[in-house]
C-alpha cells in the first residue's frame, strides 16, 4: 500500500465507519480531543469510572489513555481499562504526559507499561527519553533533548516493548524497531495551543481503530495532524483562530 | 400565549433576570455549557461537592444534572442536589448521557429518576429508548432507534413520570403526555461538535428557571438551540467556526 | 521604572523565559487558562494529585490556586502546594471563586489564607468583600457591592495579610496597603465569557513569576488583560469570536 493510499484509505475508513474511540484523558484537553475525533469522523467516548471502563472498552474499537492530570482513582481505572483492552485484543495507545516531571508520573507510566503494554506510545522528545530511562534502555534524561537522541531511545524502547513509538515535534518520528518514518508537516502555532499532542494521540487512536498495521496507523495519524496544522495556519492570526481552523480543516480533510 | 410570544418572552426574561442555573455536569462540556448560558443571558454556577451542592441549589433558580462523566462522589452529589431541588420546588432538568452504554450509567439514571423525578429529561432517541426500557415502559433497546419509535417510548415515559421528555435529533420532539411539539430548525454540524446536546439541556435549564410551564420551557429551549444552530451554520466552514458563531448568535438572539 | 516600561519588561521577560506556572484550578477553565498562558508566552502545568503537587511546585516559577470547583482531595492538594510554595519562597496567587456563595467555599478560602498567605489575591468586588468579612476586616457582605466599598475592604485586607489584593471589574483596582492603582481597559464582553477572571489570575501568575514587586506584577497582569480585551473586542461579533481574538491578541501583544 503506497503512503498516499494509506492516508486516504484510513481517513475514508474513519469517516465511513465512525469507530468508537474510548478516551481516559486529562481534564484540560477532553473537550478538544472529543471535538477533534468528531471532526475527523470518529466517535469519541469519555469514561473513567472503575465501575464502567471495562463495559466501555468492550463496545469500543480502540482505547486511548492519557495521563495529563492524574489521581489515584483515575490510575486504577486506566489500569483496568488497559488490561481489558489487552484481553479483548483492542488496540491501545498511551500518552505519558509529563513523565519525568514528577516521581508520581514516572511510576504511573511504568505501571501502565508493565501491566498492559501499549501498542503505540506517543510523546515529545523529553517524554520518550524519560520513558526509555525508566525501562533501562538508556541512562540520563536531558531536559533539552534533541530529537536525534530521542530517536535512538525510541528504537531501543520499541524493540524492548515490541510496539510503535511516536516522537512528536517539528519533525515527527514514527519508530517500530528499525523502521523509522518522518512527518515534517505542521505549524509553529501547534505548541502554542494546549493539548495538540493529546489530540495527536487520540487521532492515532482513531487510525488504529481501522488499520491493523500499527506503524502505518501511527504514521497516518501524524500525517493527518501535520496536514491539518499546515492548512489551519494559512488563515490563522494566532493560537486562538488556529484552533478553530484546525477543527474546520480536520472536518474537510480528504 | 402564542408560540412566537413564548420564545420572545422567555428569552427576554432570561436576559433581564439572569437566572442562576446550577449545573452538575461532565468534564467534557463544562466550559461550553457555561459559555452558552452566559451568551443567552443566564448566570451559570458549576458546583459538585457534597459539602456545598445543597447551598448552591438553595440560591439557584434551577438545577441541571448531566451524567456525561460519572464517578461515585459525583453521583452522591447529584442525588443530594436533586432531592434538595425537589424539596425546595426548584425546577430540575436531567440529561442521561450514554444511558444504556454501560450498566453503571443505566443504574445511575434509574437511581436519579427514582429518588427525585426530573421535571424535564432531554436525550437523543437511543437514550430515551434506553430510559423507557429501564422503567419498563417498553422492551428492547435498538442501537439504531428511529425517532418515531422513540416518540412512542417518550409518551409512555412522560405519562409514567408525569413530566416532559425531549428527544433531540434532526427533528426535536417535546413530549408531555399526549402533547407533542416538534422543532425542525438546527444544523447538520451540531452532531459534529461535542456537547451540543448537553448545551441544549442547560439552555432548557435557563428557560425552566423563568417559565413555569415546563412543556413550553422545553420547547422554547429547543427553539433557541435550533435557531442559533441555523444562523451559526450560515457563516461556518466546519465544526470549529460553527461553535464560535453559535455563541455569537446566542448572544445576539432576540 | 515607568509604567510603560514595566508592561514591556514583564511581557518580554515572560516571552523570553517561558516561566513554568503551576495551576491548581477548576474544571471549567483549565483549557482557557492553559491556552492564555501559552499565548502570553508562559508555560502552564496543571497538576492536582497530592502525590505530585510538591514536586511540581518545586520545578515551577509560581503557583496559582483557583477554587472554582472544589472537593476534598483537591483542597488537600491546594493546601499542600500552597505551603510548599511558601517554604520555597515561590510566589503564590489565589483566586477565591465564589467565596461567600456557600459555607464550604468560605471555609476553604479561610483555610488557605490561614495556612499559607497568598502573595496576591484576585476576585470580583463581591468576593473581596466576602473575604474581608471572613477575616473580620469588615462586617456584612452586600450581594450588590459597589467597587468603592470593595476598595475600602481590600485596603484593610491587604494591610492585614500584608499582600496585594486585586478587585477586577469595569475598573480594576490593585491594592497594596495604601497604594492603589487602577486599570480601566477591557471589554463589556469579558463578563460574557466564562473564566476571564480565572484567566486574569493565571496571567498575574505569569507576571509574578518574573517580577519580584508583586504590586507591579499584579498591575501589569491586569493591564495585559485589559489591553487584550480592548483589542479583541474590535473584531468580535459576540462572546464566541471574542474568546478567539483574545488568544490571538495575547499572542501578538508587545
Amino acid at each position: 500500500m503506497s503512503k498516499t493510499n494509506a492516508f486516504k484509505n484510513i481517513l475514508n475508513s474513519i469517516k465511513n465507519t465512525s469507530p468508537l474511540v474510548h478516551n481516559i484523558t486529562n481534564y484540560v484537553v477532553m473537550n478538544n480531543t472529543a471535538n477533534a475525533l468528531l471532526a475527523v469522523g470518529a466517535s469519541p467516548v469519555m469514561a473513567h469510572a472503575i465501575e464502567e471502563v471495562e463495559d466501555i472498552v468492550s463496545i469500543s474499537s480502540s482505547l486511548v489513555i492519557n495521563m495529563g492530570t492524574l489521581s489515584e482513582k483515575w490510575i486504577d481505572a486506566m489500569l483496568l481499562a488497559a488490561k481489558k483492552a489487552k484481553t479483548l485484543n483492542k488496540p491501545f495507545v498511551f500518552d505519558p504526559v509529563g513523565v519525568g516531571a514528577s516521581k508520581y508520573r514516572s511510576e504511573t507510566a511504568q505501571r501502565i507499561i508493565n501491566e498492559a503494554t501499549p501498542d503505540i506510545i506517543r510523546g515529545n522528545a523529553s517524554e520518550i527519553m524519560a520513558l526509555a530511562q525508566l525501562t533501562n534502555s538508556t541512562k540520563g534524561v536531558d531536559s533539552t533533548v534533541s530529537s536525534d537522541t530521542a530517536v535512538v531511545a525510541a528504537e531501543k524502547l520499541s524493540k524492548e516493548l515490541n510496539n510503535t513509538i511516536v516522537i512528536s515535534g517539528a519533525t515527527d518520528y514514527i519508530v517500530t524497531g528499525n523502521t523509522i518514518d518522518e512527518v515534517t508537516d505542521g505549524s509553529a502555532l501547534m505548541p502554542k495551543v494546549t493539548g495538540m499532542g493529546c489530540t495527536a494521540t487520540s487521532i492515532i487512536g482513531a487510525c488504529i481503530a481501522v488499520e491493523p498495521n500499527y506503524h502505518v496507523a501511527a504514521t497516518v495519524g501524524m500525517q493527518i495532524m501535520g496536514k491539518a496544522g499546515n492548512l489551519a495556519e494559512k488563515s490563522a492570526e494566532g493560537p486562538g483562530s488556529f484552533q478553530i481552523h484546525f477543527l474546520d480543516v480536520l472536518h474537510q480533510l480528504k
